[in-house]
Protein backbone atom coordinates (compact mmCIF):
# COMPACT_ATOMS: atom_id res chain seq x y z
CA UNK A 1 0.00 0.00 0.00
CA UNK A 2 1.08 3.55 -0.57
CA UNK A 3 2.61 6.35 2.24
CA UNK A 4 2.11 9.47 1.42
CA UNK A 5 3.49 12.51 3.82
CA UNK A 6 1.20 15.57 3.95
CA UNK A 7 3.78 18.12 4.86
CA UNK A 8 4.70 22.19 4.58
CA UNK A 9 8.29 23.17 3.80
CA UNK A 10 10.62 23.52 6.76
CA UNK A 11 7.36 22.41 9.33
CA UNK A 12 8.05 19.24 11.52
CA UNK A 13 7.25 17.35 8.55
CA UNK A 14 11.13 17.74 7.76
CA UNK A 15 11.96 15.51 9.72
CA UNK A 16 10.35 12.53 8.71
CA UNK A 17 10.50 13.80 5.11
CA UNK A 18 14.41 13.52 6.08
CA UNK A 19 13.75 10.00 7.11
CA UNK A 20 11.72 9.18 4.10
CA UNK A 21 15.16 10.06 1.80
CA UNK A 22 17.74 8.17 4.48
CA UNK A 23 15.65 5.21 4.65
CA UNK A 24 14.30 4.69 1.09
CA UNK A 25 11.06 4.18 1.64
CA UNK A 26 8.84 4.97 -1.74
CA UNK A 27 6.62 7.27 -0.62
CA UNK A 28 4.38 10.44 -2.44
CA UNK A 29 4.50 13.87 -0.89
CA UNK A 30 1.43 16.04 -0.51
CA UNK A 31 1.89 20.02 0.29
CA UNK A 32 -0.62 20.93 3.08
CA UNK A 33 -0.66 24.85 2.69
CA UNK A 34 -0.51 26.46 5.84
CA UNK A 35 -1.11 29.91 4.80
CA UNK A 36 -5.12 28.73 4.29
CA UNK A 37 -5.05 26.71 7.20
CA UNK A 38 -5.33 23.93 5.05
CA UNK A 39 -4.52 21.49 8.32
CA UNK A 40 -7.56 23.01 10.10
CA UNK A 41 -9.58 21.68 7.48
CA UNK A 42 -12.20 18.60 7.71
CA UNK A 43 -10.35 16.39 5.57
CA UNK A 44 -6.88 16.77 7.11
CA UNK A 45 -8.50 16.69 10.92
CA UNK A 46 -9.87 13.15 9.93
CA UNK A 47 -6.83 11.96 8.87
CA UNK A 48 -4.55 14.18 12.00
CA UNK A 49 -6.82 15.39 14.78
CA UNK A 50 -4.12 18.17 16.04
CA UNK A 51 -4.12 19.66 13.25
CA UNK A 52 -0.66 19.77 12.70
CA UNK A 53 1.82 19.06 9.93
CA UNK A 54 3.16 15.73 9.42
CA UNK A 55 0.73 13.39 9.05
CA UNK A 56 2.46 10.10 7.24
CA UNK A 57 -0.69 7.53 5.72
CA UNK A 58 1.93 4.39 6.62
CA UNK A 59 1.04 1.05 4.61
CA UNK A 60 -2.46 2.90 4.20
CA UNK A 61 -2.91 4.16 7.60
CA UNK A 62 -2.28 7.52 8.85
CA UNK A 63 -0.26 8.51 11.56
CA UNK A 64 1.11 11.79 13.31
CA UNK A 65 4.09 13.13 15.46
CA UNK A 66 7.45 13.34 13.46
CA UNK A 67 9.61 12.69 16.17
CA UNK A 68 7.94 9.18 16.51
CA UNK A 69 7.80 8.98 12.87
CA UNK A 70 11.15 9.21 12.32
CA UNK A 71 12.10 6.76 15.01
CA UNK A 72 9.68 4.31 13.40
CA UNK A 73 10.92 4.78 9.77
CA UNK A 74 14.69 4.25 11.23
CA UNK A 75 13.89 1.04 13.24
CA UNK A 76 11.91 -0.18 10.08
CA UNK A 77 15.00 0.12 8.19
CA UNK A 78 18.13 -0.76 10.79
CA UNK A 79 20.75 -1.17 8.14
CA UNK A 80 20.49 2.59 8.31
CA UNK A 81 21.83 1.96 12.16
CA UNK A 82 20.26 5.29 12.63
CA UNK A 83 17.87 3.70 15.54
CA UNK A 84 19.97 2.37 18.45
CA UNK A 85 17.84 -1.05 19.04
CA UNK A 86 16.52 -2.70 22.40
CA UNK A 87 19.93 -4.36 23.07
CA UNK A 88 21.75 -1.25 22.12
CA UNK A 89 24.15 0.37 25.11
CA UNK A 90 22.98 3.06 23.74
CA UNK A 91 19.56 2.83 23.93
CA UNK A 92 18.53 4.37 27.25
CA UNK A 93 20.48 7.40 25.96
CA UNK A 94 18.75 7.15 22.53
CA UNK A 95 15.19 7.57 24.29
CA UNK A 96 15.71 10.53 26.63
CA UNK A 97 17.12 12.88 24.23
CA UNK A 98 14.53 11.91 21.66
CA UNK A 99 11.41 13.04 24.39
CA UNK A 100 14.21 15.72 25.39
CA UNK A 101 13.86 17.51 22.25
CA UNK A 102 9.88 16.67 22.11
CA UNK A 103 9.35 17.70 25.44
CA UNK A 104 11.85 20.16 27.03
CA UNK A 105 13.11 22.20 23.28
CA UNK A 106 10.26 21.82 20.51
CA UNK A 107 7.39 23.17 22.93
CA UNK A 108 9.55 26.38 23.13
CA UNK A 109 9.53 26.94 19.35
CA UNK A 110 5.77 26.72 19.30
CA UNK A 111 5.27 29.40 22.03
CA UNK A 112 8.38 31.47 20.15
CA UNK A 113 6.21 31.66 16.45
CA UNK A 114 2.57 32.32 18.41
CA UNK A 115 3.68 34.67 21.07
CA UNK A 116 0.16 35.99 21.64
CA UNK A 117 -1.32 32.62 22.84
CA UNK A 118 -0.29 32.43 26.34
CA UNK A 119 -1.45 36.29 26.91
CA UNK A 120 -2.85 38.04 23.84
CA UNK A 121 -1.20 40.01 21.00
CA UNK A 122 -0.28 43.09 24.00
CA UNK A 123 2.29 40.71 26.04
CA UNK A 124 3.79 39.16 22.64
CA UNK A 125 7.23 40.96 22.93
CA UNK A 126 7.53 40.06 26.74
CA UNK A 127 6.00 36.46 25.69
CA UNK A 128 8.90 36.14 22.62
CA UNK A 129 11.89 37.61 24.77
CA UNK A 130 11.33 35.34 28.01
CA UNK A 131 11.16 32.56 25.34
CA UNK A 132 14.27 33.16 23.65
CA UNK A 133 16.08 33.04 26.82
CA UNK A 134 14.60 29.69 27.70
CA UNK A 135 15.73 28.39 23.91
CA UNK A 136 19.21 29.74 24.34
CA UNK A 137 19.34 27.94 27.73
CA UNK A 138 18.95 24.61 25.81
CA UNK A 139 21.70 25.51 23.47
CA UNK A 140 23.96 26.35 26.20
CA UNK A 141 22.82 22.52 27.84
CA UNK A 142 22.99 20.56 24.94
CA UNK A 143 26.41 22.57 23.43
CA UNK A 144 28.21 21.29 26.31
CA UNK A 145 26.93 17.97 26.23
CA UNK A 146 28.33 17.46 22.30
CA UNK A 147 31.89 18.92 24.08
CA UNK A 148 31.44 16.41 26.68
CA UNK A 149 30.22 13.32 24.76
CA UNK A 150 30.12 13.98 20.87
CA UNK A 151 30.13 14.90 18.65
CA UNK A 152 26.90 13.33 17.99
CA UNK A 153 24.54 13.19 20.87
CA UNK A 154 25.07 9.86 21.16
CA UNK A 155 28.78 9.93 20.96
CA UNK A 156 30.29 8.36 17.85
CA UNK A 157 27.52 7.74 15.69
CA UNK A 158 24.88 9.75 14.00
CA UNK A 159 21.09 8.61 15.03
CA UNK A 160 17.59 9.68 14.39
CA UNK A 161 18.08 12.36 17.65
CA UNK A 162 20.87 13.99 15.88
CA UNK A 163 18.09 14.66 12.63
CA UNK A 164 15.79 15.80 15.14
CA UNK A 165 17.56 18.73 16.88
CA UNK A 166 19.13 20.00 13.41
CA UNK A 167 15.56 20.51 12.38
CA UNK A 168 15.15 22.65 15.45
CA UNK A 169 18.41 24.39 15.44
CA UNK A 170 17.39 25.10 11.99
CA UNK A 171 13.96 27.07 13.24
CA UNK A 172 16.34 29.22 15.29
CA UNK A 173 17.91 30.56 12.40
CA UNK A 174 16.07 33.86 12.31
CA UNK A 175 16.12 34.44 16.43
CA UNK A 176 18.67 37.14 17.80
CA UNK A 177 20.82 33.99 18.94
CA UNK A 178 20.56 31.21 16.23
CA UNK A 179 21.65 27.49 17.27
CA UNK A 180 25.03 28.02 15.55
CA UNK A 181 26.35 30.67 17.75
CA UNK A 182 26.81 28.01 19.40
CA UNK A 183 30.40 26.23 18.34
CA UNK A 184 29.78 22.34 18.86
CA UNK A 185 26.26 22.37 18.05
CA UNK A 186 27.50 24.34 14.71
CA UNK A 187 29.36 21.45 13.47
CA UNK A 188 26.79 18.85 14.27
CA UNK A 189 24.76 20.78 11.96
CA UNK A 190 27.92 21.19 9.46
CA UNK A 191 28.07 17.42 9.56
CA UNK A 192 24.49 16.62 9.22
CA UNK A 193 23.98 19.03 6.14
CA UNK A 194 26.77 17.31 4.65
CA UNK A 195 24.54 14.37 3.99
CA UNK A 196 23.19 13.51 0.08
CA UNK A 197 19.80 13.43 1.72
CA UNK A 198 19.42 17.06 3.06
CA UNK A 199 20.19 18.78 -0.25
CA UNK A 200 17.63 16.07 -1.63
CA UNK A 201 15.80 17.29 1.09
CA UNK A 202 15.79 21.07 0.12
CA UNK A 203 15.53 20.74 -3.28
CA UNK A 204 12.07 18.40 -3.09
CA UNK A 205 10.77 21.24 -0.07
CA UNK A 206 11.83 24.03 -2.71
CA UNK A 207 13.69 25.01 0.74
CA UNK A 208 16.71 27.59 0.52
CA UNK A 209 17.61 29.57 3.78
CA UNK A 210 19.70 27.56 6.15
CA UNK A 211 21.02 25.50 2.96
CA UNK B 1 25.06 -2.07 39.97
CA UNK B 2 21.98 -0.25 42.08
CA UNK B 3 19.51 1.78 40.59
CA UNK B 4 18.31 4.60 41.96
CA UNK B 5 15.13 6.66 42.04
CA UNK B 6 15.43 10.48 42.07
CA UNK B 7 11.68 11.77 42.75
CA UNK B 8 9.43 14.01 43.98
CA UNK B 9 5.79 12.76 45.05
CA UNK B 10 3.02 13.12 42.34
CA UNK B 11 5.97 14.87 40.01
CA UNK B 12 6.85 13.85 36.54
CA UNK B 13 9.11 10.84 38.49
CA UNK B 14 5.56 9.11 39.38
CA UNK B 15 5.33 7.67 35.79
CA UNK B 16 9.03 5.74 36.38
CA UNK B 17 8.22 5.04 39.47
CA UNK B 18 5.40 3.61 38.76
CA UNK B 19 6.79 1.43 35.97
CA UNK B 20 9.68 0.60 38.63
CA UNK B 21 6.72 -1.06 40.65
CA UNK B 22 4.90 -2.90 37.22
CA UNK B 23 8.00 -4.27 36.35
CA UNK B 24 9.68 -5.67 39.33
CA UNK B 25 13.31 -4.20 38.90
CA UNK B 26 14.79 -3.41 42.26
CA UNK B 27 15.64 0.01 43.18
CA UNK B 28 15.77 2.38 45.84
CA UNK B 29 14.07 5.75 46.43
CA UNK B 30 15.70 9.20 46.84
CA UNK B 31 13.31 12.24 48.05
CA UNK B 32 14.64 14.91 45.85
CA UNK B 33 13.36 18.06 48.19
CA UNK B 34 11.81 20.72 45.36
CA UNK B 35 10.25 23.01 48.16
CA UNK B 36 13.76 23.65 49.33
CA UNK B 37 14.92 23.61 45.12
CA UNK B 38 17.17 20.82 45.55
CA UNK B 39 16.35 19.99 42.45
CA UNK B 40 18.45 22.96 41.00
CA UNK B 41 21.53 22.02 43.79
CA UNK B 42 25.42 21.60 42.07
CA UNK B 43 25.09 17.78 43.00
CA UNK B 44 21.22 17.23 41.43
CA UNK B 45 22.68 19.38 38.11
CA UNK B 46 25.43 17.09 38.03
CA UNK B 47 23.17 13.92 37.62
CA UNK B 48 20.50 15.58 35.77
CA UNK B 49 21.51 18.96 33.96
CA UNK B 50 17.62 20.06 33.75
CA UNK B 51 17.77 20.27 36.89
CA UNK B 52 14.31 18.79 37.30
CA UNK B 53 12.96 15.00 38.43
CA UNK B 54 12.90 12.34 37.67
CA UNK B 55 16.87 10.85 37.00
CA UNK B 56 16.47 7.28 37.49
CA UNK B 57 20.51 5.77 37.99
CA UNK B 58 20.44 2.87 35.82
CA UNK B 59 23.00 0.56 36.55
CA UNK B 60 25.20 2.89 37.89
CA UNK B 61 24.38 6.09 35.00
CA UNK B 62 22.54 8.81 35.28
CA UNK B 63 19.24 8.72 32.68
CA UNK B 64 15.90 11.17 32.52
CA UNK B 65 13.16 12.10 30.67
CA UNK B 66 10.13 10.13 32.43
CA UNK B 67 8.84 9.19 29.15
CA UNK B 68 11.49 7.61 28.07
CA UNK B 69 12.15 5.81 31.38
CA UNK B 70 9.16 4.53 31.15
CA UNK B 71 9.37 3.20 27.82
CA UNK B 72 12.88 1.83 28.47
CA UNK B 73 11.81 -0.32 31.59
CA UNK B 74 8.68 -1.97 29.81
CA UNK B 75 10.75 -2.86 26.90
CA UNK B 76 13.22 -4.31 29.30
CA UNK B 77 10.87 -6.66 31.05
CA UNK B 78 8.64 -7.79 28.31
CA UNK B 79 6.84 -10.15 30.42
CA UNK B 80 5.21 -7.26 31.23
CA UNK B 81 3.22 -6.54 28.24
CA UNK B 82 3.39 -3.00 28.64
CA UNK B 83 5.64 -1.93 25.45
CA UNK B 84 4.65 -3.39 22.00
CA UNK B 85 7.63 -4.58 20.43
CA UNK B 86 9.38 -2.94 16.88
CA UNK B 87 7.31 -5.87 15.45
CA UNK B 88 4.19 -5.65 16.98
CA UNK B 89 1.16 -4.00 14.81
CA UNK B 90 0.39 -1.17 17.79
CA UNK B 91 4.03 0.04 17.00
CA UNK B 92 3.41 3.39 15.08
CA UNK B 93 0.44 3.93 17.51
CA UNK B 94 2.50 3.23 20.62
CA UNK B 95 5.54 5.57 19.70
CA UNK B 96 2.86 8.37 18.15
CA UNK B 97 0.94 8.46 21.65
CA UNK B 98 3.91 8.40 23.44
CA UNK B 99 5.22 11.18 21.57
CA UNK B 100 2.13 12.74 21.55
CA UNK B 101 1.81 13.09 25.41
CA UNK B 102 5.26 14.52 25.68
CA UNK B 103 4.97 17.23 23.08
CA UNK B 104 1.65 17.95 22.90
CA UNK B 105 -0.23 17.70 26.08
CA UNK B 106 2.89 17.59 28.98
CA UNK B 107 3.95 20.76 28.52
CA UNK B 108 0.72 22.68 28.72
CA UNK B 109 0.80 21.41 32.17
CA UNK B 110 4.30 23.30 32.58
CA UNK B 111 2.61 26.54 31.39
CA UNK B 112 0.00 25.98 33.92
CA UNK B 113 2.15 25.64 37.23
CA UNK B 114 4.66 28.42 36.15
CA UNK B 115 1.73 30.83 34.80
CA UNK B 116 3.99 33.91 35.66
CA UNK B 117 6.78 32.72 33.03
CA UNK B 118 6.08 34.05 29.69
CA UNK B 119 5.17 37.54 30.75
CA UNK B 120 4.81 38.11 33.99
CA UNK B 121 3.28 38.41 37.34
CA UNK B 122 0.55 40.01 36.26
CA UNK B 123 -0.12 38.16 33.19
CA UNK B 124 -0.35 35.05 35.24
CA UNK B 125 -4.15 34.71 35.18
CA UNK B 126 -4.27 35.41 31.61
CA UNK B 127 -2.08 32.29 30.90
CA UNK B 128 -3.87 30.16 33.17
CA UNK B 129 -7.10 30.38 31.70
CA UNK B 130 -5.63 30.15 28.32
CA UNK B 131 -3.65 27.26 29.14
CA UNK B 132 -6.99 25.42 31.18
CA UNK B 133 -8.80 25.80 27.34
CA UNK B 134 -6.00 24.22 25.45
CA UNK B 135 -5.47 21.34 28.26
CA UNK B 136 -9.65 20.77 27.75
CA UNK B 137 -8.98 20.61 24.39
CA UNK B 138 -6.55 18.17 24.55
CA UNK B 139 -9.02 15.82 26.72
CA UNK B 140 -11.80 16.31 24.12
CA UNK B 141 -9.73 14.97 21.86
CA UNK B 142 -8.28 12.11 23.70
CA UNK B 143 -11.62 11.23 25.16
CA UNK B 144 -12.53 11.06 21.19
CA UNK B 145 -10.09 8.89 20.47
CA UNK B 146 -10.88 6.28 23.80
CA UNK B 147 -14.30 6.27 22.75
CA UNK B 148 -13.66 5.11 19.11
CA UNK B 149 -10.74 2.95 19.64
CA UNK B 150 -10.29 1.96 22.84
CA UNK B 151 -10.24 1.33 25.85
CA UNK B 152 -6.92 1.82 26.28
CA UNK B 153 -4.89 4.03 24.21
CA UNK B 154 -3.66 1.18 21.93
CA UNK B 155 -6.77 -0.67 21.80
CA UNK B 156 -7.80 -3.53 23.73
CA UNK B 157 -4.17 -3.81 26.06
CA UNK B 158 -2.58 -1.62 28.33
CA UNK B 159 0.40 0.11 27.56
CA UNK B 160 2.92 2.39 29.29
CA UNK B 161 0.78 5.25 27.25
CA UNK B 162 -2.15 4.90 29.80
CA UNK B 163 -0.08 5.18 32.56
CA UNK B 164 1.68 8.12 30.83
CA UNK B 165 -1.83 9.71 29.99
CA UNK B 166 -3.40 8.97 33.66
CA UNK B 167 -0.38 11.01 35.37
CA UNK B 168 -1.08 13.32 32.97
CA UNK B 169 -4.97 13.79 34.06
CA UNK B 170 -3.89 13.51 38.13
CA UNK B 171 -2.20 16.53 37.07
CA UNK B 172 -5.51 18.15 35.98
CA UNK B 173 -7.39 17.35 39.63
CA UNK B 174 -7.50 20.99 41.10
CA UNK B 175 -8.24 22.86 37.50
CA UNK B 176 -11.59 24.05 37.08
CA UNK B 177 -12.63 20.80 34.87
CA UNK B 178 -10.13 17.93 35.79
CA UNK B 179 -9.98 15.25 33.33
CA UNK B 180 -12.06 13.15 34.81
CA UNK B 181 -15.07 14.91 33.77
CA UNK B 182 -14.64 12.71 30.48
CA UNK B 183 -16.45 9.46 30.48
CA UNK B 184 -13.75 7.71 28.55
CA UNK B 185 -10.83 9.46 30.70
CA UNK B 186 -12.87 8.33 33.98
CA UNK B 187 -12.88 4.85 33.32
CA UNK B 188 -8.92 4.75 32.18
CA UNK B 189 -8.21 5.83 35.52
CA UNK B 190 -10.24 3.83 37.01
CA UNK B 191 -8.78 0.97 35.51
CA UNK B 192 -5.21 1.87 35.90
CA UNK B 193 -6.12 3.00 39.56
CA UNK B 194 -7.40 -0.16 40.16
CA UNK B 195 -3.87 -1.76 39.50
CA UNK B 196 -2.24 -3.39 42.99
CA UNK B 197 0.78 -1.28 41.73
CA UNK B 198 -0.75 2.05 42.14
CA UNK B 199 -1.91 0.94 45.50
CA UNK B 200 1.95 0.49 46.36
CA UNK B 201 3.01 3.60 44.27
CA UNK B 202 0.65 6.06 46.73
CA UNK B 203 1.56 4.44 50.01
CA UNK B 204 5.58 4.97 48.64
CA UNK B 205 5.02 8.13 48.06
CA UNK B 206 2.69 9.47 50.82
CA UNK B 207 -0.03 10.30 48.33
CA UNK B 208 -3.48 10.83 49.25
CA UNK B 209 -5.06 13.29 46.89
CA UNK B 210 -6.50 11.55 43.77
CA UNK B 211 -6.68 7.96 45.80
Amino acid sequence: MSNVLYYAPGAASFLVHWLLIETGLPHELRLVDTASKAQKSPEYLALNPNGVVPTLVLDGKPQYEAAALAMLLAERHPQTGLAPAADDPRRADYLQWMFNLANMVQPLFRQWWYPHEPAGEAQAEAVRSHCAARIEAQWDRIDAHLAAHGPYLLGEAVSVADFYLVMLMRWSRNMPRPATEWPQLAQLAQRLKARPSFAQLYQREGLTEWA
